[in-house]
């Protein structure tokens, strides 16, 4: 359920325009320290999966003008946002008042919602509290919530699911067959047993020349020592192979000549 | 070393201003999902220790015009900004020039970073990739960086730090001698064994009659049941006394109508 359904991969297409996205995070413990957000990095992965490109992030806390500010902003320079908390029954759950807000529209409890939440807890009272949860933005069609039937929403470009991860991952699968694809970015990773500084100037060559590839270079401490992993993206598959055997031949040049310092 | 150092915590103090921060984490392998961030939580929780509100996180790629961007606006709302990333040898690490141009100051190699560089690892050569890691905003301080060497920097209120984890934590606690500090924000977590939607009317009016106290409410799945962590925050060590009081007796009432449904 949480695994991103596989990209449809027509090579012969012609070449679409990128799809983009940001990921607008609403939670005072997230800020805080005490929650450690799960979301940014599921939502990254699930998005590059299906060819969405994820452009921007932003954490604001449970302030509405920060939410209404931060929104506005996002929906106007990107395809798609998704954003994560802040709609559950308590007071302190004051997003979908703030996406009403953004997008100048009024919100009300919404039958549809109620019908689904008592739906699923027959037996279970709907206090003012639960009914907070199914207040949504006038215009807005519904995100399903399978693990606890409280629903998110879209609305414009804008979709609006739950915090806890389990949920949100689960609102992901039932938005993911509305959502435009790009044609998926390919990534080709090398290993390559070394610092970065001994790449960085052959590694930037090959990146001055190939313009039309994404070159990532990304250290890190293995437990013994500095090593970098290189990463080659590109949306298409020949030029990927190409640069990524150039940053190959690079790194195997490398090792040979610092073989007699290991 | 990476422990936050004791906030001082005097209560007769008079109320000082809020000390606030933003972070701006800086790499497209953050927004791809290839590197999954460890550094907004790390921050979160240091700033949190100390007194300082982290009231804003974003998350840009390694585009010259976005880090400006993002820089300048966070800079302007908030008492301090740290970013992460980008300042490696590689042609993809763009901050410290994207630091410069969004203060309007020059940029060149800095003889006191290439001194502590060379004084580190005196038998290898600096090429002109790794004096790259050299590079310092005109007007800029060197913040230290115990773990490899090349300096991270601070200029104005802006603190530039390294994306991986175990150096930029070397460099929180470089920088934290240096930070003013608000008074620190105290909390008490009760858990409550229940969803959010049985507490969510009483623990509302709890935060309705407090306004000076910060009330949260975060439900989670414990392996077998949605259950919710209920949190008091406040600078005043008797408020949240009092108002952590109120909440616990709030859900041991609640505890006692629903043990016969348990």
């Amino acid at each position: 359920m949480t695994q991103p359904p596989e990209a449809e991969v027509r090579s012969d297409a012609a070449p679409q325009a990128p799809v983009t996205a940001a990921v607008l995070v609403i939670g005072d413990e997230i800020l805080s320290g005490r929650t450690k957000d799960q979301n940014i990095g599921f939502i990254a992965d699930y998005l590059t999966a299906i060819g969405i490109d994820l452009e921007e992030v932003r954490v604001v806390p449970d302030v509405e003008a920060r939410i209404v500010a931060a929104l506005n902003a996002l929906r106007a320079g990107y395809t798609y946002v998704f954003t994560t908390g802040g709609i559950g029954p308590t007071h302190d759950d004051i997003t979908a008042d703030a996406v009403a807000k953004a997008f100048g529209v009024a919100i009300d409890i919404d039958p549809r919602a109620v019908g689904v939440m008592r739906a699923r807890y027959p037996d279970t009272e709907l206090t003012p509290a639960r009914l907070r949860m199914a207040r949504i933005p006038d215009g807005a069609d519904l995100i399903a919530n399978p693990v606890s039937a409280a629903p998110g929403f879209r609305i414009g470009n804008v979709h609006v699911m739950a915090g806890v991860p389990k949920i949100m991952q689960a609102m992901m699968d039932s938005i993911a067959p509305t959502l435009a694809r790009g044609r998926p970015m390919l990534s080709h990773t090398i290993e390559a047993g070394m610092g970065e500084g001994a790449l960085a100037e052959g590694f930037g060559a090959i990146a001055r020349a190939n313009p039309d590839t994404l070159l990532g270079s990304y250290p890190y401490f293995d437990g013994t020592r500095h090593t970098t992993r290189l990463v080659v993206r590109a949306r298409d598959a020949a030029r990927l192979a190409t640069v990524a055997a150039a940053v190959e031949a690079l790194v195997a040049d490398l090792q040979g000549r610092t073989t007699p310092r290991a």
